[in-house]
């Protein structure tokens, strides 16, 4: 099949540079062009060492990235990605998004937590956030795709079957989630300066996470009624991996065997989605590197609670290899074409 | 004043060669005697080297320690404290147990959470569970001090005054606690083994941890009724601290500043409690070598729920330090006596 | 091509998990079966959940993975792997031993440093040791390959240039290696219990390990001419990777931009070793993962010194990735078949 | 006894704040002021909340530090300390610096390294370089203290009977350090980002690092003669510590327990010294969060070398604790006051 040519914006951060990463071993897809506006003119491999010999590609400006690619991933901070998604649009170009500025369908939401308003609300109609094992049937004919955020991407995939068969509270779900440090990006912060980062933990953002909102439309959209949550991320002293545990009430007694096998069939035809046996534990040890989702299920029968933990790697399922399977998915190819990564023991 | 003689038994493992070296700077208390059934004969300094030239005691016997010293601590696997009870009350010895043998007071939830009967009931009328904090007035003529366990202790301080007066659901108790390495304690395990714990992180024991019980005894004993909670421990990749997460429905809706406020009253002659100015976070950073419980506060407004963040370091304040507090306390001398441990910013 | 049949002996300790998990990607071979002393008949995704789904195979015997393959990788310890060979040999299969069997070509210094004589001495005439980047000429006919050590590769590719070139003293080599606790296996030890090793470090084996008779073998082997090294191991707090920092007198006064044009020429054709610009360090977060070995140049002026840093991931071409090297040069297929993991950045 | 009143300028850096931290605990100290550009009329406990109740001091400015203090103490970068130091000689204070402004007694030297010339030449007849147990006879009548570096420490305490012994050879010394991150201090930099310094390990500045000179002053100092060395630090990603792995060539062959014995009788009378038994190794572990130097003795008997392992905490004997022991020896007072941290286990 003819060779997709794919352009990254912000090659630079974490978030592009695992997606350069990825997608040079991509089957079907070659990178075109990539760009970074810090670091425009030098060659990747000399701000990214492993890539010596791998890709020296020279970083070049957004503009270049568009005109060379059919597919343009970005990866922005929020506000900037609806003007490049304007010019992809316009150039008849797919523009994957993995920044925040379309992840919100309510405009209302976007401003109350992203303090900003669209600037072109016309574009958000060709647009669609996407889940892949939620959502894929909502692709067809879009032109941007608003890649999801990590934390609901691990929390959606966690909770999706429990919500969707309606058998918890929605009122009752909370949240408590660790991000190893990648999660905060490439940008320097006393927080993320290793002596104070490591051998230490702590939550951050409690209650306010700009994710808060894109989970709970998330959630709406699978149970057809509203959703209100308590999400808690804490920052946790290992590169990559999301941990999510979620507490939720049962509408009523339910074993684990029934809810693991409701879980089983949700998810029996997902290649990403490891639902773990009964008495094992999700944990990022097992996901690190790979584009799994492991989702391991309890019943604290003293509570009527079901607690689910859910492990993915931020920046691969929580990030770019998300990016590329809703590429793979926008250009009508193998979902896990390039996924296919083998988490490693250690 | 005349120095207090102290032994410890089980000085080789983690809670005790810690007491070990807290005591060996403790102003009014001398250690006259360490035990261990691996290394007796050794010098403890060969064991851990870490003590050359500060202790290099000969490992002996329990008998031996039991003999020399007026206050004896042990921090044994659970069911081997209650026979060293025994020989220690008879002998018109004190006794603090690190392990689990005394922390609750119903002998039916002691056969459902460890599988063993009270061997000796009668002893347990001489025990007191106490964190000082809390329970310091029922000390007094005891014998045996039951020394709360890392996780409860986290809680306990975490939840106190909410529970106390009354603002929250007891019902509605979930807590995400997450500790790090040497809670597990010196033992091997392919759990605890460098690359299978280092960049990585699961919960375990989910809903089914020993300490469940010892939290509810204390959260039942502060709210005059009883409580069921939901708690899950989690591995963290650090040597040391606890964060506890704690989420409760506050029963009518509460400002932040009243709850803060009251927070600071209840622990306002409490040297070792911390309540943080609203905004800031508890860390386990900030708490580490340290005999402090570092308390945040946090209200989720759109859902009505307190979020209480509890740092401790479980080797000092979930263990070894808050031992020796309970033995101030028992010896009546000042209770911060051989604690004022200031944590190293890193 | 007709898929090549593998098998490994030992897969469920890390270099045989690791080979597991490189080879199941590989384009033009094919894991057979898969045999474990300690979990015979156990699945080995039960073992290691991180390859559930993506290999399941239940755990057989060293027979029965012999019979199945054309390959047999064995990963064991030294000592078991001799009978093993006879056994592949006598049935016409080849044999990749990552063990230590056959890596010293001296039986005398065998027996100085494993403490062992050959069982089997004409079955070592069958076999060669290769660093495929300084070896691979020897392989043909070969029917027995012995994968070379970690540290040795990382070393024998720092300094081959400079010994082949003979502008170094043999006599003056000192090497201070820092290796990532994989490096010591998946067997537990209190040096790799995780409150022990993390926040700590020390070499060990000082002057004293296994890998010293082979570095000198190797080095001798460019030179022609008997080499003496001091070696010394450190454990270093990461999971992966090796960096052996290496120290030795050139013979006379050279440039920096001379050495390192003459270690470009040496590797001009070396897909897997990456020679740095000067200027530049080796780091083995770049190398991490992936097959190459990275090469940084320093000379010290003021003392006449070179100073070569090599960094390598102990797991990949210090272990697995460089045992599928060599079975792809056994093969005669394209060395790099299956060995194009990317480092990642972080 | 009076007590010494305090100051510390440059307090909320790494260095000054860990002197702040053990002076606080000093018997016989007060600390009366602390200054910081970056955050003045702020409380230190702001910056820095582990000592939240335990000093909550405004930091003020330099000179109110002065004013306030018999014994000032800078932690600043190189070039501030010489005004600084002025001022405080003007006004009949003692000086203690933490810098490296009066380091070398080179102006040469100086200028070659710092790229700076000495401002105030005058001054350094008043300053002296002390690392107590080599030194501490020269601190008499002294205004300044030079405060050792933190590799120099380790480097020059493990060479030291060696050298003076005169059984090394002085042109073979190579050194090759690892540092803990808190050696790079409390600014941010790309090297130290949590996700590219965990997991990852290198050299850095070798051969060139600024301290060589004050290393190879020290062994000319003590040899009587000068001394070329290879110096090559890494950083180690853990928090605390520096292992110094020392090589250098016995001038003729001599036993380990020689070595061992006369290592012994040098270092007998102190305390921070622990000269550790043939077949320990000194580990970094073993004197977190202490004043003391461990070192061991390995002679490689196959080359003739003699290998000396050196761990210290690079924030307390490498740093602030080597900064109150030269306080101590200026007042005249118990050198090891406020000194008596035992290390922790883990």
């Amino acid at each position: 099949m003819k060779t997709i040519e794919v352009g990254i914006i912000g090659a630079t951060g974490y978030a592009g540079v695992e997606l350069l990463r990825l997608m040079t071993t991509h089957p079907y897809g070659r990178v075109a062009a990539v760009s970074s506006v810090s670091f425009e003119g030098k060659p990747i491999s000399e701000v990214y060492p492993n890539l010596c010999g791998v890709c020296d590609d020279t970083l070049e400006n957004e503009d270049a990235v568009i005109e060379k690619s059919e597919v343009i991933f970005a990866a922005m901070p929020h506000g900037l990605s609806e003007p490049l998604a304007r010019k992809c649009v316009d150039a008849g170009k797919k523009f994957i998004d993995l920044g925040a500025d379309f992840r919100l369908t309510s405009e209302e939401e976007y401003k109350q937590w992203y303090g900003l308003p669209y600037k072109d609300p016309e574009l958000h109609k060709k647009a669609v956030y996407c889940i892949p094992e939620l959502h894929r049937e909502l692709v067809k004919d879009k032109e941007i795709i608003a890649n999801p955020g990590c934390y609901p991407t691990s929390i959606a995939l966690g909770l999706a079957p429990a919500v969707k068969e309606g058998i918890v509270r929605l009122q009752s779900i909370i949240i408590d989630s660790k991000s190893g440090v990648t999660g905060s990006g490439r940008g320097l912060s006393q927080t993320t300066h290793y002596p104070d980062c490591n051998e230490a933990f702590s939550p951050y953002k409690i209650a306010s996470h700009r994710h808060t909102p894109e989970i709970e439309q998330t959630l709406a959209g699978l149970a057809g009624e509203p959703a209100q949550i308590t999400f808690v991320p804490h920052l946790l002293p290992v590169n990559r991996g999301i941990v999510s545990t979620i507490y939720v009430d049962l509408k009523k007694k339910m074993g684990l065997e029934e809810i693991h096998r409701r879980y089983q069939e949700f998810y029996k035809d997902e290649r990403f989605v490891r639902v773990m046996e009964p008495g094992q534990v999700a944990n990022l040890r097992n996901v690190k590197f790979s584009n799994y989702c492991d989702i391991s299920l309890h019943v604290d029968e003293r509570t009527g609670r079901l607690i689910v933990v859910s492990a993915i790697d931020n920046m691969v399922k929580g990030d770019a290899g998300q990016a590329i399977q809703n590429m793979n998915l926008l250009c009508g190819i193998d979902e896990s074409a390039g996924l296919k990564m083998i988490p490693p023991a250690f």
